[in-house]
């Protein structure tokens, strides 16, 4: 079951996909940050098939306003370079969209998780940074630089960043960074790293090689660690 | 059932330890190549962990020579500085241990495995650097520095690395180094990097602070990594 969930924040509208499971619920959901296109299928279909793999209720949130995305790079820069420069809002947003998940009556509050991919990596880090009462925040290829001048922490997510060794956005040295950045927070905190694997590689569509790339492996595994990790923290079991 | 498996390379004797899963077989295997310590009831006891928990054959291998173990650091540093210096030794004594375990009537010689724990990652990285026949090669905490001067790959294993952030016996700078080997010689890799997590994550006696140290956390996710990867390989099934 599908269901459109609108809420406002500084004066924009924003609307998440939600996708329950057949079952009544409450179930425990995982929020699904977008990447740099905003909300599209892409998003929509993880939701989907996190409610009918899972059996959790799988929500494609939004960051830029309701029906907001980005058809060319150059829009996505567009759309995503305000939200990068300015972290504060981005967190707000990214509280603002799991509040209104959490409201939900028939969402479980206390069995939330959050994954995201490409600058949804970097949507979900700053709602795990600010605190927010997640069990787990999954990365794939996610951006992993720190925001500047935001108080952070403690996080309460455990953390998993799913990322590939040659993906120009993440470099070797931005993910020592940020393993840095989460061992100084005291985060529980995990990075797999694929060889042989660029930014996008969950992405069917992506084929930029050296760059951005689908990985039918990098994509099954990335899939497989992340229902464990969700088993772990006991959103899902076996 | 258990059996002890004598052969004998270079006027050395060595003995390995062999789980047997309880139907006839025969089996795939998973050799199982030890700390500096020597072979010990650590290893022993994965094989059998192997065999009954996994349904394959587990292997605690011997690269020391029969019964010959390590009680003191001081004694560890002396077995294992000849192999360590001499690469082209450990190689050779870990194919040795690989065809003996391969020519067992009741192993199946196209379904191998490897594992290993510190200095024992660094003899399964060895035999996989030599060519061997083996689906998977994976290293708990393992010594991850290349041979030099020793021909190297084609890799035919797939590689996973299960490996703490903290660990001083492989720095974010050795790590880095061993990914930019692997991924010149072209092999399928994988690295699982735990934060807060030093060397030896995976021994209960290990209680040195910010050197070795027990965590029950990477040990049950090392093993649960290790039994995807496994699946992944076709050599076991969930």
């Amino acid at each position: 079951m599908i269901e459109k969930l609108e809420h406002t924040h500084g004066g924009v509208t924003f609307e998440a996909h939600l996708a329950f499971p057949p079952s009544e619920g409450p179930h425990g959901a995982i929020l699904i940050a977008p990447t740099w296109r905003g909300q599209t299928d892409f998003e929509r279909a993880k939701a989907e098939r996190i409610a009918s793999e899972l059996g959790l209720v799988g929500v494609a949130i939004d960051v830029y306003g309701k029906g907001v995305t980005g058809t060319s790079a150059m829009e996505c820069v567009k759309l995503s370079t305000p939200l990068k420069r300015d972290r504060g809002l981005l967190r707000a947003r990214m509280l603002a969209a799991f509040d209104a998940v959490r409201a939900h009556p028939r969402v479980d509050a206390a069995r939330l998780g959050a994954i995201g991919f490409c600058f949804g990596g970097q949507c979900v880090l700053d709602l795990a940074r600010a605190g927010a009462e997640l069990r787990a925040v999954i990365t794939f290829h996610g951006v992993l630089d720190p925001p500047e001048g935001l108080e952070v922490g403690p996080i309460r997510a455990k953390i998993l960043a799913l990322h590939g060794h040659d993906d120009p956005l993440a470099t070797p040295e931005q993910l020592l960074a940020f393993e840095t950045e989460m061992t100084k927070l005291g985060a529980d905190w995990e990075v797999h790293t694929y060889g042989g694997t660029t930014h996008a590689f969950t992405n069917p569509a992506a084929n930029d090689p050296g760059r951005t790339m689908y990985s039918e492996r990098a994509d099954r595994r990335s899939w497989i660690a992340m229902r464990a990790f969700l088993e772990e923290v006991d959103l899902i079991t076996r």
